[in-house]
């Protein structure tokens, strides 16, 4: 075994995550789609595929299920904790995507809610409170 | 064809760095490790699979081939500006897979290189000056 399962929390998350069909139901979760229906209009995505990638999800704790109606039991799809937490690196690809992966304007910006900005994604230091750049960090094991 | 071509940069990126190999030899080139040997030896991959995998980074922009000696020439392998800004992305994964995905403590942490501080990762609105979490994101497409 090489160092890939024993000390990169790197390949830990997209064990979780690095699938395509699985970062698309999660980006259309943060914009706010829960239904089966939804997500399979929205993706185009078979419905085998997609009840499959979705009991993944939430067998990871990633997505929990919801009923919305009783009578036949039907449930949507809400992130959870766990998931919601994966909103910064579903950020930080697209963002690296719409610079270098697609061509032309990017297909989608993402905004502060209470203003319509585009928001900034960034690294700072809380000793310094500044800024920092990658070639400004490094790694080390925790002491 | 799905929305997964379409209009997802998530997607696209995955398309490039989606391979754990390809991000475990870029977490390396990250750190510092630019020779063939030197990624062999910390990842523990076989020679064939980082051949490929370094031809697939260099053809895709994101490491460049510098010669280091000349008789045989002998390349080391840099990041490129395109891969420099893997940076957030890597950060963003390394950070869940340290949160959920790995168990006891995170294996590396990253740091302020001026001041040995661990380092934040965060949104910003630029026009409010404040920082933003996950539920007052949107998406829209641009103007």
């Amino acid at each position: 075994m090489g160092a890939e399962h024993v000390d990169c929390s790197i390949a830990a998350t997209l064990a979780f995550v690095g699938d395509r069909w699985s970062l698309l139901i999660l980006r259309d979760s943060f914009r706010g789609v829960r239904r089966f229906g939804d997500y399979c209009a929205d993706l185009g995505i078979a419905r085998n595929v997609l009840a499959d990638r979705l009991d993944r999800l939430v067998d990871a704790g990633i997505l929990h299920r919801v009923p919305y109606q009783e009578r036949p039991v039907r449930n949507e799809y809400r992130l959870t904790e766990k998931g919601r937490d994966l909103s910064p690196a579903l950020m930080a690809l697209m963002r690296w995507g719409d610079r270098w992966a697609v061509e032309g304007a990017p297909p989608t910006i993402l905004v502060h809610d209470a203003c319509g900005e585009e928001l900034e994604q960034l690294v700072r230091c809380p000793r310094c409170a500044v800024e920092v750049s990658p070639t400004h960090i490094r790694s080390r094991h925790p002491a």
